[in-house]
């Protein structure tokens, strides 16, 4: 499986391996940063001649600029996620950054106000793309604007990705690495099919993707919203709770069951005996014997969606066996994600910490993958209500940028923010023009390449700028060499030149790169 | 230098072989396309629960989704663009999808009824990223969030490329590959350096892009401000009617000077004699040769500004003539490119018309990419006013999607949506375990594979989905195969057969792959 390759292979593996100690045990120097910079507010005097006096320099609340070192971070992660969902056949989709406010709002009636609307400047009302946030909870955007897709276009089957930025007014929380713009990665499957299949291999992408990222190790969480629902019924929550406990029961994970019992019982009036009761489901976790164990649940067993989501869990449990990642899976009674959409199977995978890093603080990065089955959403856009059944997955990229990013500072590791692979110089004045055609050469070689953008540079100066820039080779010409009609090839490394042929320059180069 | 690769090799060059003989020469059928359905607007009736009756479900004004087809299309040009972009040396930026209104409006005066604004919910005043266009000209709608990253950073020098969408409240013209939602290109090189190396860079990349794309022959045509500004001054257009003359000019690539003459002299009121002064000028366009010319012009020599220009382009010249890309340069007094913040060079790309082509309609896509030198732009959001010296360009990708999106259509070829590469069969039942067994090594292994999510698919409906799909390879299970160890692999094309050991099967699928 192709696995993350942000530096040259070692060098990643060697960071990578730093990564997983525990925080604060190695640091070499500071990463050079403009985030940091950007935080500052400047105040602008303008020019005399325009008629606004000051102005304040900065990007949006909740925004921020995306420095080279981050792009090439998001870089390296996009393309592993993306090339895994082409792995399993999926095909590219884009929609538009603003939707109708309605088909927005129609989906998410209470949390509107998280919205970003666009001022009414005549014609239609529009919003922007947006994702419905539960604490704790990673949700997929782009299914709104996957399911309109597929409602307007008709479209019966289909299997996409979608990579895109959407918007959130939130309050920001940058440490956790949420901001109010923010970058989203879904991968979803429409279509009629035999059961548990799509499903299944939603969590092998899972898996293939997070082992790719070498984050540490993880687990998938996984339920169903009938085992859910079953659940209340037979322990007696009154279906007008439904909804309130599901969202005190997703808090599971970061609050411990007796402040989720307290809450339940004391804000949300649920019968203590009643918590009692969900106590002991949501607090059970594991593998298919725990689903073969519900199934033997006298209350349980009695409730028939209940039955038919722990009959669904059965065959999922024995397709990812067959993938080889069962060891990674684990029921848990309570994952309830926040979403109403949901209708069957729902999961989210979450980092376990290290031994080291348990002792100390805990990451608590909450989810960093989630998705679930929702069979009904595609029906509320289309007109005789037909519906297309889906099931998909969101990876949180921006937090696993997140955690990435902190590390590496962490670490002081340094990113290559280019991809030069040669530098054209000269140890003499007035060779730009040669400097120029032999760089010609190498572009038009598909060879990158860079010089300085001065007549006459000094040499030290040009080795100096490869060395910073982590520029592997340095081709040098003179007049020496162009008497004998040859270019000075030179390792930045080794310190190494050897005489080349003119001729065959662009062959030797290109052998040592692909040796590379 | 590498060439646009949107299918393998062969097939691309015959397509576009086809793509440059004169439109309507071939159609073999019709391109499946979403976006036609997309256009149409269905009435959703909701269900009972729900409050409101009826809303439509379209995307808004302007907008629209990308199908897979245009995605692979989109994803191949991109990939061409960028990859040239880092062969020089460009760092990776990007910039929130919004800006506080002050920065776009300080910008953007006249044109702001143009510009989306953010509903105020409270907080700052927001707008969307916007590009200022005036008519017949590409701009560069990045340049104002790059300025401002410089300033508010106080990044002195960079070279960066920065690929987004933008957004611009305009009457959508569909056929043109305007939208009101679009995808930008852009190239920049901040700093102070030894003058025209940067600029001349900038063509070269134009040209790299442009050959790679293989759109066809092309020209840029370049002239600097300063020229311009002089030749208006020695003709005697009084200060205040630069602007609007400078707009008129700016028409001569869809208008005749006749056309051109007449407004400006009954529209605009400039007095004959100025019109045909000019007249004599912006008819104007050659090599080097016209930089000569026009050193010796009795008027434009006596003008300093017009000199200054007129330097820089003769050191141009000599620079792209290094480059060897001299022949594609074309000096031509009328291009005028409208936006207000350029200093210095200015340039803009067009395709040239085949011979049949200009017998026929000529295409008139206007420029394909364009940009010039902003030596003013980052001091205007400087606090204290520094300035830092900019050139760049921006690729019209989005004519160019339409461009080759057309002629796709035109000629009806076939785009794969998917990269499958191996589809995993069973001509019997009770095999899915077997198949899911076998998909799972494939994907370890970084194959991309698909089957169907059926329990018992017929082996007839297996075959014709690769076909339909494109997918080269199937890998076959059955009863047979499973007791002797083999597994089948066939070719979709040849429809040969060959048993393969279980064990060695992941290595000969690697092989075959790598060899077509």
């Amino acid at each position: 499986m192709p696995q993350l390759g942000l530096l040259h292979g070692r060098a990643w593996a060697s960071l990578l391996g730093k990564l997983l100690r525990p925080p604060g045990a190695v640091c070499i120097g500071a990463v050079h940063s403009h985030s940091q910079v950007a935080e500052a507010v400047l105040v602008s005097q303008l020019k005399p001649h325009q008629e606004k006096s000051n102005f304040i320099i900065k990007t949006p609340k909740g925004t921020r600029d995306l420095t080279p070192q981050q792009m090439v971070v998001r870089e390296k992660i996009l393309d592993l996620v993306v090339s895994c969902f082409k792995r399993h056949g999926a095909k590219g989709l884009d929609t538009p950054a603003f939707e109708l406010k309605e088909v927005l709002t129609e989906k998410y009636g209470e949390d509107s106000g998280l919205i970003y609307d666009l001022q009414d400047q005549g014609g239609e009302l529009l919003s922007l793309r947006y994702d419905l946030t539960y604490p704790s909870s990673l949700t997929s955007l782009c299914e709104v604007p996957f399911a309109r897709y597929l409602a307007m276009n008709k479209v019966k089957k289909m299997k996409r990705y979608h990579v895109g930025k959407v918007w959130r007014r939130e309050s920001p929380t940058v440490v956790q690495g949420r901001y109010r713009e923010f970058c989203q990665c879904d991968f979803d499957i429409a279509g009629q099919f035999d059961p548990m299949i799509p499903d299944a291999e939603c969590l092998k992408i899972m898996c293939e993707i997070l082992s790719g990222l070498q984050l540490g190790d993880f687990l998938i969480k996984v339920n169903d919203r009938r085992i859910l629902d079953g659940m209340f019924a037979v322990c007696g929550v009154p279906e007008s709770k439904f909804h309130t406990i599901c969202s005190s029961i997703d808090k599971l994970g970061k609050m411990s069951w007796k402040d989720v019992r307290h809450e339940m019982v004391a804000k949300k009036g649920l019968a203590p005996e009643v918590a009692d009761r969900i106590g002991d489901y949501v607090q059970c976790h594991g593998g298919v014997s725990l689903v073969e164990q519900m199934f033997q649940d006298p209350r349980l067993s009695q409730n028939k969606q209940a039955l038919e989501g722990l009959g669904d869990l059965k065959l999922l449990f024995e397709y990812v066996t067959l993938f080889g990642i069962a060891e990674k899976i684990s029921f848990d009674l309570s994952l309830a994600r926040g979403l109403d959409y949901y209708t069957g199977v729902v999961y989210e995978a979450v980092l376990l910490p290290t031994p080291a890093q348990a002792e100390e603080e805990p990451l608590n990065v909450g989810s960093v993958a989630a998705g679930g089955r929702y069979d009904g959403l595609v029906g509320m856009f289309d007109p005789k209500g037909h519906k297309v059944p889906c099931v998909g997955l969101s990876i949180g990229v921006e937090r696993i940028f997140s955690i990435v990013e902190q590390k590496m500072k962490t670490f002081g590791e340094k990113i290559r923010t280019t991809e030069t692979q040669v530098f054209v110089a000269s140890p003499q004045k007035n060779f730009l023009q040669e400097r120029l055609k032999l760089i010609a050469e190498l572009w038009d070689a598909g060879i990158k390449a860079e010089l300085l953008y001065k007549n006459n540079p000094k040499l030290l100066t040009q080795l100096h700028y490869c060395e910073n820039m982590g520029i592997p080779l340095v081709v040098i010409v003179g007049e020496q060499e162009l008497k004998e009609g040859v270019i000075k090839l030179r390792s930045v490394a080794s310190r190494e030149e050897v005489a080349i042929k003119r001729e065959n320059l662009v062959a030797e180069i290109q052998k040592r790169l692909s040796e590379s």
